[in-house]
């Protein structure tokens, strides 16, 4: 069972959300299991007044914040999870089924803050969202009806994160840099690329996702983070000060 | 994993709902997870016809047949279940929370038509209802925030019923790139770093076990070996070419 520290280290990121009743309807599946951090990524403007109001999370609500972009929404997470239906999709990240994502969760989250990503209802996370996330996690749905409602699957993946699972899990080792921290790096990296010729205008939004892919893979250690942001800034530096080819 | 047979056996009744939204909700929380037995008892007449447009789940919805009282509903299931929020509340029945409420179902469905009741939306089941029960299930929420969604309430409900329990969570097998592999990415890295002036040549032997050690942290995928070689070659060749500071 997870206690409250672990509870609050749990970020629930609803992206693109359309419908304020969905809004609403996470917000009070997050109260139904004890969880308390909301985030809201360019949420129609109408939808997230609206959903304000919703019953018994108005204080949840109030307290949510909003962001512009997925990465400053992540920043301060140590491990960043999409939510998808996987139907139709050449999935480029690691995906677990729920039961064991749950599991792999609940143990990053007694010392890691979480950020679980949901997408807009009609078409899921976008790759651009995907690529921020370390690995995706799934509802075991029929493969013919895998796309469930919103609030639905917010509530399906909050309660299986609370039950009490049999499992004892391991204390995870090694504190991880953190999204915001990866992201720097992956920026500064991707820049270096940029001049250094590596990137094909053409395809730059697409080798941009795949190097936040690839640097997501990485594990980085938090404590060598600052090395490797120095290590990447200096190179940046240099590489700039080059004549262009 | 429940089986086909196993599935239709489970009817899921809603009682007195009065939302069709939560009707809809239901319904396609049941094509998600594989159920096709819906039955409802006295609906409101509005709710139900126009809960039958739900998205991805009309042919449920019309099979769906309406009663008007619990006792016809249940009439030719072996075992029937009352769902509660359970609070202020003197239970006459036993009760069980879910996780090992659902693990007793999923046994029983093996040979028995299980009925799965949900009252209306404030009040949930009353006490009449309760008592066609054989005994409660209660999903596991906060004292405080017990009362669930109705459509959220059967989705983690039936959720429950098919995760596969007693899955192994398996250790992440992903192969790592060789010795010789990370050693050639250091050494790029190193010499990257060296004409970039990153490196004091005083204590060149020292930083150049630092950043083995830190390569060695960051557990590259194999997969990804041979792009991340090539990243450190452009970069390289770049800084080669920079004119020295």
């Amino acid at each position: 069972m997870l206690a409250s520290p672990e509870l609050d280290r749990l970020y629930v990121v609803l992206v693109s959300t359309r419908n304020p009743l969905n809004i609403g309807a996470a917000a009070r599946a997050m109260k139904n299991f004890g969880f308390s951090q909301l985030r809201v990524v360019r949420p129609y403007a109408l939808a997230f007044r609206e959903a304000r109001s919703a019953v018994g999370a108005a204080d949840l609500l109030r307290r949510a914040s909003a962001f512009d972009r997925v990465a400053d929404a992540v920043a301060d997470c140590q491990l960043v999870i999409g939510t998808t239906a996987a139907r139709n999709r050449h999935l480029l990240q690691p995906l677990r089924q729920l039961p064991e994502g749950a599991r792999v969760i609940r143990r990053r989250l007694r010392s890691s803050r979480v950020a679980l990503l949901f997408g807009p209802e009609k078409r899921g996370l976008s790759n651009e969202d995907l690529s921020h996330c370390h690995w995706l996690l799934r509802i075991p749905t029929c493969p013919e009806h895998g796309s469930m409602n919103l609030g639905q699957a917010v509530a399906v993946c909050l309660y299986d994160l609370v039950r009490t699972s049999g499992v004892k899990p391991q204390a995870e080792k090694i504190a991880l840099a953190s999204a915001g921290e990866v992201e720097a790096m992956t920026r500064h990296l991707f820049e270096t690329l940029q001049v250094s010729g590596y990137v094909n205008p053409q395809s730059a939004a697409s080798t941009e996702a795949k190097v936040r892919r690839m640097v997501r893979r990485l594990r980085i250690p938090a404590s060598d983070t600052d090395t490797w942001l120095g290590i990447f800034r200096q190179i940046l530096w240099k590489v700039r000060k080059t004549p262009a080819s």
